[in-house]
């Protein structure tokens, strides 16, 4: 098991356009610098698909102009199409000199259906479509990250088969992506299936090209962590406070908690640079901006302890 | 790791007794006997502890008398002395021929402080009381559980030396005890930690005397089970909903959810004998009973995804 362990910090993207309430640019911008603030290196800020689709991120452009520079931390944002990748240029052309630096992520499903209700397109086009975008990217001196989803399984389809999301992986690594997330859209992953998932990889990348993106929707999320550390994945992604989380019921979480994951890593004694105080300052910041009690367990803990005894 | 693993339930009393709303006797029958319909083989029914201190509690005569008879499942109640003994041996006699087997758990606190808070005595004077409690017990036919609260960590004086815990295990299975459970009462556990305390019982129990009963509070819970289950323990507490959760925040979590643990041990290709659809029905159940929606995540995941859409 590795000492150091990345902690990929999603909530201002993937948290963000999941939640009815649009957030003001100033205040993503201050949630973003309280992540950084509280030692995340690796921040998921925006994503540059239409503001037709994504109305809570039309502001991709304004945010990425206006990233904070903190010392060792990065940027990533998502970019679905050329067009996309054209808006992040002008807004990084618009930031001009000194501005942190901000790689791009492109996406897909590892199922027919979810990428064809996602992206309106076979996974094989979307493939076709990203050996263009990708080295489209790399060519203006960006690093490229790449997302699968429904690794674990399909909302529509159930199961997956894994040496689906293999070749879709080995696909993106060809074409020069770093490293590739592998999400659990739905949070039905189980720690044999992450193991089996991961045991597939091994023969087609370095355990720093994998991420886990894991979901908490029944409970697994840092079981599936633990699964993934024991077979040497190093970086995973998390949401402050659970953003983003299924708001259909209340009490359901979607995205792993970014505090419940660094609380695990640290309990474990593995490095995450993260100071956890300074996060939970963050996910209380979260909780605000977005006005509804987050999922995240942890946070909630802390709050709880910090509040006046019967408050 | 085991094939089969026991999942034994400890919402009627753990979950009830920590609920603002006390539940009607018969409402409390209905529930146990869902869960036993469930395939728990398992259940913590009620407590004889004094009716003033846990008022939510006070019909455990009642309960033990009229508790179904399922094939399989035999049913455990708190006894924390002489007085407890004496009314659970009326409520047996009472209940007479045919009677589903019970049997009684004795408990204490790995830490000092929480011990005298929730017993009023020195660890060693519950011990001593122990060593006259269990064999009188065990003398009036009965099996013996034992329970070691704060074991992870104490809410007044933070981190227990696991050695404490080892010590008392040991104690209450010279005792007679055949099972003793380990909790996590403020749900700090960690990973590692675990698989450490469990290092420390390895020379001195049998896998199965050992039970591991976590909390879900800061979202670890399953990943400690996951450590523990690789350690070699075939018993897990859990309480159905995640019933029982601190009252004090919401959304805030104590008890594993039964439903969250069924899920990742049947996705682990796990024996346990219960069948998830009737488990979450349980857990629909007891959400109805005490009246506010319970934290478990499976649970929740189930129920969003049975209401209609945008119900």
């Amino acid at each position: 098991m590795a000492h150091r362990v990345t902690v990929y910090e999603v909530g201002p993207r993937d948290g963000l356009q999941n939640e009815a309430r649009t957030v003001p640019t100033a205040d993503k911008l201050a949630l973003i610098g309280a992540l950084a603030a509280a030692g995340l290196r690796r921040i998921e800020a925006s994503s540059f698909v239409s503001p037709r689709w994504i109305p809570q991120l039309a502001d991709a452009a304004e945010v990425t102009a206006a990233l904070p520079a903190v010392d060792g931390t990065s940027y990533v944002v998502l970019v679905p199409n050329a067009k996309g990748l054209d808006r992040l240029a002008v807004a990084l052309a618009r930031a001009g000199e000194g501005h942190p630096p901000v790689e791009a992520a492109v996406f897909l499903s590892a199922s027919e259906t979810h990428n064809r209700k996602n992206l309106n397109r076979t996974v094989a086009e979307t493939l076709g479509e990203l050996e263009a975008l990708v080295p489209a990217a790399l060519a203006r001196g960006l690093r490229v990250r790449g997302y699968v989803s429904t690794v674990w399984g399909c909302p529509y389809e159930g199961p997956v088969d894994p040496g689906r999301a293999a070749e879709i992986v080995e696909r993106l690594l060809a074409l020069g992506c770093h490293q590739v997330s592998l999400g659990d859209t739905i949070g039905v992953g189980t720690p044999n299936q992450t193991r089996r998932i991961l045991g597939l990889l091994r023969a087609r990348a370095r355990p720093e090209q994998i991420a886990l993106h894991m979901h908490d929707t029944r409970g697994t999320a840092l079981a599936n962590v633990l699964a993934g550390l024991e077979e040497g994945v190093t970086t995973f992604d998390a949401s402050i406070g659970g953003l983003g989380g299924c708001p259909y019921a209340p009490g359901a979480s979607g995205n792993l908690a970014t505090e419940d994951l660094v609380y695990m890593l640290d309990g474990m004694g593995l490095e995450t640079g993260v100071d956890f105080r300074k996060l939970v300052a963050a996910g209380a910041l979260a909780q605000r901006l977005v006005g509804r009690t987050l999922p995240g367990k942890a946070l909630q803990a802390e709050l709880a302890r910090a509040a006046p005894a019967g408050g």
